[in-house]
């Protein structure tokens, strides 16, 4: 039985924090982009947040939840829009924010801890000449320990492909909850998956070693085009060109750019768009591609006047749920899907499914790399009406051959291929032996037989 | 008419060569590689070799060229094996291995005069944490001119495609043959096509504007494999592998070992095995994949010791045409053949032509970034016989789906995909209207009707 009391005797000396208003802030994440687990997440909240300053810290609040069995759940910056952050059974939040210190610029890779900020990463290896590979749009607050733990790529995955492709990520040091003094490992290879996207289930990432790019000025850049057509398909071809050196390749529908303020200077009415991020060295060669295909260059960021490039926000806060976020402010209504359109023939699958739903569902496309080739992910805008509407809308997509990843689930299976990883199930059960890590996250571990043809409950919650 | 006396008399102060044995070998380049070339262009000779200094001077001897009627084939440093730079029609060879300059290095790109070495470059831009992106095993004496102008890529073609591709070229300064005062003209963009992979027929390069890779420290690596099948699908995995970061994936078959002479300790009798080079962090990476294919990693040049490290050439002198090399000073009478194999299936098309060739011709491949995913280029090495049986296997790797870019051609489009470049052609008609731009290697300005059923003859050549 879980003993609060005991841990925190247990735990004296690291910052706690037990304000019930204080503690339900930190146990919420961005769930609120999906109005499905906004309903069912509501009411979830941990009894008690703790702040470890170090990994001495970290270590004796994991063995004092192991000893009084009391659930963890680990927070980086809580801008995860799945609802990984979010305590289901209780419990302790685990609030890594305080470990956020640069241990180690290298030639190639930095070492950080695990609540570190990504653009505060990025400002440490500049002088170095380096910068992060990849990125979510939440660069500026996300952690790298949660990008890693509940992330999979992002700005940057144009060249890099994701989270997932080995090397691109050198090292994860992790402790486990399997003792009152947990065993620490440093991961590398293939062994980062027992740890990597699996939502802080199979043990708690506490130093990270992260492989870095060269730093380069980069050009933001908006295109405009007379049909959705054409910009899906110089999307595809800016995402085949193996010499250009882009950092991001999104694509818009006409419907998206009322959502876009601070832009619309630069949207062309009824027009699609791209918006990417390329070196500037590269600008000559982007130029030439868009006029090629019929595009017409209409903001670039290196011809801007100074003002106006600080008034504007940066293209990859246009771009992934960035995209979706500021479609939200405007009108509460919208939410999304994350959506994969397999080779062969994406933009056929594009243009299928931006033509079975229209209006409902504006088409937006990112390009990344995705097993050696060009791999192209849909975030389309839902004006959602009901859950029986969203889910038909998902089982639209999933006939036409377009697999979802649904960020209306909590479960790690439903936001991703609805099947077991079996090297994390079979880890959790060394590392976490009493099922304490983020309870109700991991279907495997809670009901190995769970039928996916319904949304997964974790018990503690209604449906 | 050409006019040599007159000619010697316009360019006067720059720099010339007319002893015949000096001249014959500035007429000459790799060109022996080929059984079949070395026979037709054995008695290729020019009258006299002209070497600028600068731009100025160059400018004089092509004036002088147009004005008097005397072919002009360019020449780097003679490294190109397709007899590019070979003056079919007499005249001047233009040496520019006197404009060898490195004029600027900049954030991204370097700009340098066409005779530049590759490792020179390197050189000059590595205090800036940079390198060039790609180079052809010749990287040690080749120029960045005749890179452009007659190669197609190479070590690091791995990651960023080859030099047709947009952004792998970032600007080409050029002199056409137009008048007694050549035009020249900056060419970026889609425009650097006119005189890329042209052997110098549309024009010539004076100036360059490479982009460049950050400066990585490298590890060359050899992995061994029981079977040509697992190393081949493991070169397919790692050519794939988006997060790794990778400079040269060669794959070779068990047969070309014993011409590996100084790497033999590394090499295990009767297996197939992968040549590549690595980013230092990539390593463990690397590894793990590699154990996973089920292969051995037989050499890592980060763990030996200095004087080994010292005594062994560059993983990449085992690569593209120096495997080729390597093998021709062993044995005399072996060739190559150049193969694309095409998506998708490429496993499955290099086995099937191993197999029906066997030690006739040894699978050699080299893995590439192409056209956004995976491609993967063959030089098997070829145990000659006759001209006859040589084309009896080009055709058959064509009738098994495999374009061959024939190596004992001496014509861009024998040696391409047999097709007139139409960019090259309408251009050629302005840059060149006297046609004195190195005769005899564009079939579509000499013969616009060629039929591609035999051999292109240049009229001076015999068969």
């Amino acid at each position: 039985m879980m003993d609060l009391a005991a841990l925190k005797i247990d735990i004296d000396g690291v910052a706690i924090e037990e304000n019930p208003q204080l503690v339900q802030q930190k146990s919420r994440d961005f769930y609120w982009y999906s109005p499905v687990l906004k309903r069912r997440l509501e009411g979830v909240t941990a009894a008690i947040v703790a702040r470890p300053k170090d990994e001495e810290e970290l270590l004796l609040v994991i063995g004092a939840c192991f000893r009084n069995d009391v659930p963890l759940t680990v927070r980086g910056s809580g801008t995860g829009n799945y609802g990984q952050a979010m305590p289901l059974a209780g419990g302790l939040v685990l609030d890594l924010s305080g470990m956020n210190r640069v241990k180690a610029v290298k030639a190639g890779t930095v070492v950080a801890e695990p609540g570190a900020i990504l653009a505060e990463i990025d400002a440490a290896v500049r002088p170095s000449g380096q910068e992060l590979r990849m990125f979510p749009s939440t660069y500026h607050t996300a952690s790298i320990g949660g990008f890693i733990g509940g992330g999979s790529g992002g700005v940057g995955s144009i060249r890099w492909g994701g989270l997932r492709d080995a090397g691109n990520v050198v090292r994860v040091r992790m402790a486990a909850m399997d003792g009152s003094i947990p065993t620490v490992l440093d991961l590398t290879g293939p062994d980062i998956h027992r740890v990597s996207h699996a939502y802080g289930t199979t043990g708690v990432i506490t130093e990270v070693e992260m492989p870095l790019a060269p730093a380069v000025d980069w050009v933001d850049a908006i295109v405009s085009f007379p049909t959705l057509e054409a910009a899906v398909r110089h999307g595809e071809t800016l995402a085949g060109a193996d010499g250009l050196l882009l950092k991001n390749v999104a694509v818009m529908d006409a419907a998206i750019a009322p959502f876009l303020k601070r832009h619309e200077s630069y949207l062309a009415e009824g027009e699609a768009f791209v918006v990417l991020i390329a070196a500037a060295f590269a600008m000559t060669d982007v130029v030439a591609l868009a006029t090629r295909a019929g595009g017409r260059i209409m903001m670039r960021s290196d011809r801007l006047d100074e003002a106006e490039r600080h008034r504007l926000p940066p293209a990859f806060e246009l771009a992934w749920n960035h995209t979706t976020l500021r479609a939200l402010r405007v009108d509460p209504s919208i939410t999304y899907l994350q959506v994969l359109y397999p080779q062969p023939d994406i933009a056929g699958k594009v243009l299928t499914m931006a033509q079975l739903l229209g209006d409902e569902a504006p088409t937006h496309l990112e390009f990344v790399r995705f097993d050696g080739a060009v791999g192209c992910f849909g975030l389309p805008l839902v004006r959602y009406t009901s859950e029986e509407r969203l889910d038909a809308i998902v089982k639209l997509h999933e006939d036409h051959g377009c697999p979802i990843f649904n960020p209306h689930r909590y479960t790690l299976e439903e936001g991703g291929m609805k099947q077991t990883d079996a090297l994390q199930l079979a880890f959790k059960k060394r590392s976490d032996p009493k099922g304490l890590l983020n309870p109700g996250k991991m279907i495997a571990w809670d009901q190995p037989d769970f039928d996916y043809g319904r949304p997964y409950l974790f018990p503690s919650l209604s449906a």
